[in-house]
Order: C-alpha cells, then sequence, then structure tokens
C-alpha cells in the first residue's frame, strides 16, 4: 500500500469494517446459537477472517489480498499497525473499566492470596513447559544455549490473559466476587513476575547470563510503580475525580478519564516495563471508590460495546494454524502433533494445579479454587505476543511456535467456556472465612444489576 | 520509533491521551469562557499542540519530540497514521451521524437549490483564487504550466469542509433546517465538482491537458455512485434496519451500523473516488426514515463525544504558521503576507456571494442565504489536504502552501463564530414558500430537542 494517506485509510476503513462486522457475527452466533460466551465468537471470527485463513484468500481490487501478515524486524502482526493500535485501545478501555467496576477495598484483602496464585500459576507452568521441550526433543540439554527453547516454553507456558476472564467475569457481573478479584490481583502479580522471566531467559539468549542486580532493578521498577500508582492514585482520587468533574461538556469526562488511562497506560510500559492494560487496570481500581466512576461507566460500557470485540477479533487474527502443519525443522509431524498435544495437557492442569492449590490454602473452598484456577487459565495475547518475540528473535522455530499457539488457542477457548458455569452455585470461600468477609457484599451484587442478560 | 509492536503502540498510546485531554481543555474553555462553539476550542487545541509548536519543542525520554510531521512520498501528516486513521474514522462516524439526523425528505427537496448554492460556492472561489494569484504575481501568463499555481489556489479555494458545519448544526438543533439540509447536500455536490476540478488541474500538471472523456468518466462514476447508494439505499433501508435489528447482544446494532458506514465509506473513496465522509453522511441518510435510527442515535452520540474531537484537534495540528513565515522563494516576506491577506478576504467572500447568491434565487430570504453561505464557509481539512497534494507533488512551493493554510485557518474559523449567532431568529426561507415547506417541521424541532444544552 504506497498511496496518499486517504486512499491508505480508505482501504484500512474497510478492512476495519470487515473486522468489526466479522466480531459481531461471531459475537452473535456464540450468544445466541452455542450459548457459549459472546468473547468466545469474536475469537473464532478473527481466526476465520485472519490471514491466515479467509482473510488471506479473499483478494479485492485495488486493495488486494484483505488481512496479510505485517512483518518487521521485531514481530509480526495479523493486521496494519493502524488496527492493531486500535485493538490494542481497546485493551487498554476495557481494563480500565474492569479496575473502575472492581471494589477497592476487596482488591486489597485479596493481593496476599492473589501473590500465592499467581506464583503458583507461574512456577508450576513454567516448569511443566520445560520439561514438556525437553521431554520430547525440542530442546537440547548439551549446552544453557541448548536449553533456550524449553526456557522459551516455559515463559509462553507463564502467561495470563487477564482480558478474557475480565470481559467473560464483567459480562456475568462477577467482576467484584472474591475470585473476581483474586484472577484480577493475580493477573497484576503475574505480570511483575512474567516480565522478570522474559528478561532472564532474553538476558540469557544474548549474553549468556544476567545479573542479579539486573533482575532487581526490573523488579524494583515494576512493582514500585506498581505500588506508587495504587497508592498515590488511591490517595489522590478523589482530587482526580473533581479535576475531571470540572470538564461540563458532555462526553468530556468520560474523554479525559480515558486519556488518563492512557497515560498510565502508556507510562507503565514505556518507562516501567509493565503492560499497558496493567497500567489502566490500577489506575481504574484507584478511580473506582469516587463519584466519577457513577458518571462514566454507563458511556465507557457504550464505548467498550463497540470497541472490544476488535480486540478480540485481532487475538484471534493472530492464530496461524497453519504455521503448526507447514513447517517442519528436523522433527516429525507426528513428534509435532505429540508435543501440541502434551504442551496444551499440560497447560492447562499446570494451572489449574499451580493457581489452584494455592487458593485452597488462602481462603477459599474447592469451588473458590476451581473458579480462580478457570480464570488464570487463558494464555491469550500474552502468550502470542512472547511467543512472537520468540519466532522473531530466532530463540524458538516456527515448529515450536505453532505448538504453542495451539497450546494458547486451547487454553483461550477453554477458560470462557467453563467459566461461566463454573460461577453458578454458592459461595467459593471457606465458611470460616465467610463469615468475615461476605455481609456487606454490596458491590458484586449492584455489579449484577447493571448488566441485566442472561447468563 | 523502531521497537516491538507493543513499545510503540505504548509512545502513541502516550501521544493519543495528549491528543484527547488538550482537544478536551480546548472545547471547555471555548465553550465555558469565551462562550464559542467546542469546536474552536478543539482546533485551537490542535494548533497549539501540532509539530509546529509546543509538539516540536516538548520532548519526552524514551519518546523523543512530541509531534513529528511524518513524510511519505504523497503528503505529510501531523501525527503518526495509527493516530491520523482514528481522526479519520471520528469524520466519517461524525458525518453518518449527520446523515441519520437529517430529514431525508427535506434533503431531496432541497438538493435542486443546494445545486445551485455548491456551483456558485465553487465558481466564484475558483475564479477568484486564480485572480488573486495572477494579480499579486504567484502564476506565470507565459505557459499554461505557468498558470497551475493559479488553478491549484483555485481548486483550495473551491473546498468546503462540511465536518465543522455539521458539527455546529448538529450542536445547535439545526442539522434539519432547510438552511442546514441545503449546506449538507450543498456539500456532496460541492464534492462531485471539487474531485472534477482537481482531476482537471492534476491532468494538465501531468500531460498537459485532460480529455473531456476522462472528466465524463470521472464525473459518472462519482454522481453514480452517489445516485445509485442514495436510491439503492432508500429502497432497502426497512431491510438493513432488519437485518442489524437480528443482533440482539448490547451494542451490537451500533457497531454493526458503523462498520456498514465504514464499508460505504471506504468504497466511495477507494473505488469512486468521492470523500469518505460522503460516502457515510449518504448512508446515514439512507437510513434516516428507519427505526434504526432512534435505535443507535444515543449510543452513537457517546462514542461521538469520544472520537470527533481528535478529528478536529488533528486538523488544527495541520495547521503549519511558519512555513507560512519561514520560507521564501521569490518573493519578499511582504508580497506573501499581502498574498494571504488578499486570498483569505476573497475566499470569505467569494464562498458568500458564490453560496449566498444562488441560494436567494431558490427559496431563501436574506437571513436563510446568509446562513447557507456562511455554513459553506469552511476550507478546513479538505482544503489543508488538496494544498498536501499541491506542495508534496511540487505545483505550488512553501509559500503558496503556506498562503494557502492561512486562508484555511481564517474561514474554519470564522464560520462556526458566526454560524452559531446566524441561526438564531426567524424563518430563512422567504414567506411564499414558507407556507409550503414550514409546517410540519417537526423533524427540526425534534432535533432541537435532542440537546438540550445552551447554544
Amino acid at each position: 500500500m504506497h498511496e496518499s494517506p486517504l486512499e491508505r485509510v480508505a482501504e484500512l476503513t474497510l478492512l476495519l469494517a470487515v473486522i468489526i462486522i466479522a466480531a459481531k457475527i461471531g459475537g452473535e452466533i456464540a450468544e445466541r446459537y452455542f450459548k457459549v460466551p459472546t468473547v468466545l465468537g469474536e475469537l473464532c471470527a478473527g481466526i476465520a477472517i485472519s490471514p491466515f485463513a479467509l482473510g488471506g484468500l479473499i483478494s479485492l481490487p485495488v486493495i488486494g489480498t484483505l488481512f496479510r501478515v505485517e512483518e518487521n524486524s521485531e514481530s509480526t502482526l495479523p493486521v496494519a499497525p493502524e488496527l492493531f493500535f486500535i485493538a490494542q485501545m481497546a485493551a487498554v478501555i476495557l481494563l480500565f473499566e474492569a479496575g473502575l467496576e472492581t471494589n477497592r477495598k476487596q482488591f486489597l484483602r485479596y493481593v496476599r492470596p492473589a501473590t500465592a496464585v499467581a506464583m503458583g500459576g507461574v512456577i508450576v507452568p513454567f516448569t511443566l513447559g520445560m520439561v514438556a521441550t525437553i521431554w520430547l526433543g525440542f530442546a537440547n540439554l548439551d549446552s544453557i544455549q541448548g536449553l533456550i527453547p524449553a526456557l522459551f516454553v516455559g515463559a509462553i507456558m507463564t502467561a495470563t490473559s487477564v482480558g478474557i476472564t475480565a470481559r467473560v467475569l464483567s459480562d456475568i457481573g462477577k467482576l467484584s466476587t472474591p475470585e473476581g478479584v483474586t484472577v484480577l490481583a493475580g493477573a497484576v502479580v503475574d505480570d511483575v513476575l512474567g516480565i522478570i522471566v522474559l528478561a532472564v531467559i532474553v538476558g540469557i539468549h544474548d549474553e549468556g547470563s544476567v545479573s542479579a542486580g539486573r533482575i532487581a532493578i526490573i523488579f524494583a521498577k515494576a512493582v514500585g510503580f506498581w505500588l506508587g500508582l495504587t497508592i498515590i492514585g488511591s490517595l489522590l482520587s478523589g482530587r482526580i475525580s473533581t479535576l475531571i468533574s470540572w470538564f461540563k461538556s458532555p462526553g468530556a469526562a468520560l474523554a479525559v478519564a480515558i486519556g488518563l488511562a492512557f497515560i498510565v497506560a502508556g507510562v507503565a510500559e514505556v518507562y516501567f516495563g509493565l503492560a499497558m492494560i496493567i497500567g489502566s487496570y490500577s489506575f481504574g481500581l484507584a478511580l473506582s471508590n469516587t463519584n466519577l466512576k457513577h458518571r462514566i461507566e454507563v458511556p465507557m460500557r457504550r464505548v467498550n460495546y463497540f470497541l472490544v470485540p476488535l480486540f478480540f477479533a485481532v487475538i484471534g487474527m493472530q492464530v496461524d494454524f497453519t504455521s503448526f502443519f507447514s513447517a517442519h525443522e528436523g522433527h516429525s509431524t507426528l513428534s509435532t502433533i505429540l508435543f501440541a498435544v502434551v504442551l496444551s495437557i499440560f497447560a492447562i492442569v499446570s494451572k489449574l494445579v499451580g493457581s489452584g492449590l494455592p487458593a485452597l490454602t488462602v481462603g477459599f473452598n474447592r469451588i473458590g479454587s476451581w473458579r480462580i484456577a478457570l480464570g488464570m487459565l487463558p494464555r491469550g495475547e500474552v502468550a502470542l505476543i512472547v511467543a512472537g518475540i520468540g519466532l522473531a528473535s530466532g530463540t524458538i522455530g516456527r515448529e515450536v511456535f505453532g505448538v504453542a499457539i495451539v497450546m494458547t488457542v486451547v487454553t483461550t477457548v477453554l477458560a470462557p467456556i467453563l467459566l461461566i458455569p463454573a460461577f453458578r452455585g454458592g459461595s467459593g470461600l471457606r465458611s470460616d472465612d465467610r463469615a468475615e468477609s461476605e455481609p456487606p457484599a454490596s458491590p458484586p451484587q449492584a455489579d449484577a444489576t447493571i448488566d441485566s442478560r442472561p447468563p
């Protein structure tokens, strides 16, 4: 596409329309005919129109192939950067909304249990990912460098894509339940641990080792930013709310609030190495007990109905099943398929055990632990991005990349299917904790009434 | 910016936040303290943060200069393509909303007068633009090629930026008045005439001449598409509305309607040479008498409160006053300033006369003609884009470009200031037409109640 800016914009407008409409059709079919969460239909619509499926086959005059993989030196995108950017903005706003909807007192109460959940959810998947890679011969035990693919698969396994869980819990009004809050707090901790794991592996890959000092700096930066944001945000939340309320023209409060969330998200990623969505979630959390929340919640929901499906469709568009079947470098198709099956099973088991068992020890009963473990299950775009970095940097080959994608799709599709039935029924807290934590549980109930759709 | 996609996205997120917040601050100050339309504040905020003003001076760690001019072979953008794309989407949705808000019967009734208004509003500004350029020595009468700058300035003068007028009229609830409808219908005709003028000039520039057959084809394509869209859209509007109503999940109807508007907008530009906003306006018009309209109007307004200020801020960011003062190729600063003053006056006079006089002959009284002429006055992004094409292709120099920008800013800023007082007071129709056209004038009144803000 080398043409005037307006011609390029017009072509991208057509492609954006295809994504919007496909996502909405997918969501509608999922909800109405399959009785599964909308987000699943959006993901599948994305897979269907991806450059590796229909989008790569359909060709339009002037525009050419509908969707192409956009490659640069560091990574690959399934869509033009303009469309990828909009999808990412959607994720930032979605998590800002999730933060606003979260009860902050609940959150602070469940940070400690969430830390246990997240640590288990990083250590067990990382270990099992390494074990599977070595066991099936996709890593080489002779040297540190030969081990790198195993370390990288481990890192991919640790990912938690909280966007999908947040979306499902928000849809069914369970975001402020103890389990919902624990999953979201767990995702924050998981992100901090995840960037450390990735930094260590990239350090080993690039320089053969990584110093404890560097890890400490990365850790301190990420944790320091998050703590600082949460503390300052909470202290200043009243003032921020007043500041935003200075804007009287219609819609201005929402726009300015989203603008501030964008700033926090951007700063988190650019200067502190945290994911953007962790930044916007934490900012939403800081504002969750202000008057502002009530003023912007409904209009933001309108914006999100429009934007968020784009994010999930674009995640789906990153799924390249063909890379799994077409590229074989030294391994038979059978052993690659076996690796994919084993890794997918390990991915499910490791998060269920790694996040579920700690949950049992910090106040949740079996129902609650099951809900939390399922909430941590989806790997989503986080795993795809880590895998993309691995592929682009040559750390893992196309076949391992394909295997990682199968694992990601399996966990990402499975989680929303299981989450909704899991949240039916009684409390997930152990009876001795319930008396202390449940009443006055008004925020979860208030949440549940906002969205009156049938679950 | 050469980094991973997520790093780039994060940096752009910060810049997007700066634009959003600046636009909202500008809009709020304009409305509250200067009692001028919000859009004017958004434009000024854009001018202030442009790469040529504050945005080019402020520098952040990692990111560097806040806003840079992004150049490619054909044109220049004041922001990264991702942000420009979002701004353009905002314009497409804004004009879709304007189309939905327009009363279709009114529109069809006023197409004929609007054609007269638009033709006068093209011919007179084009002529005066040429005259000014030749008179002040910025074109060369020796050859056809020497005349090209004069032709190009004429083309820039013919532009009409209906976005600003639509926004102001929508804000004060006057979009469905006879004058409002005439301006919007006039903008459609103006766009068709404008692309023909541009095609002729580019043809003369590239090949020394342009065949009547080619002009006929361009004309037939543009008019044919617009007529086809309007007729088919009107015939199928009930079915389109039913189709969109198939989507039951919250927000889906809006998203799908916007998706379809994007398709029409993209097809208009990519395949028929019409502006995207003309496509989305016409699609909105086709749906304006359906049930769908009532279902999506309110949520779309929410989305637009968020998006549309971005569009006007980005228009403002294209304004480069420095090019006017810094580049002098063979002309003295004084003669360039004189050219800017003369062209700005000619631009105002030529649209007021060119569009106002025909309006007087087709059923409007002096009040109505004044309103219509003011509505056609702003040159906005259309002139900036045409001027950008001229600069990039070497047709005009930087000093003529700077002059064109001054003219654009003057007309664009003047129009909203004058439009609001102009729409106070009585009917703009001649008394003999009023009996026929005014009652039952429920749509304009209905519009006026939607937005209950003080004008």
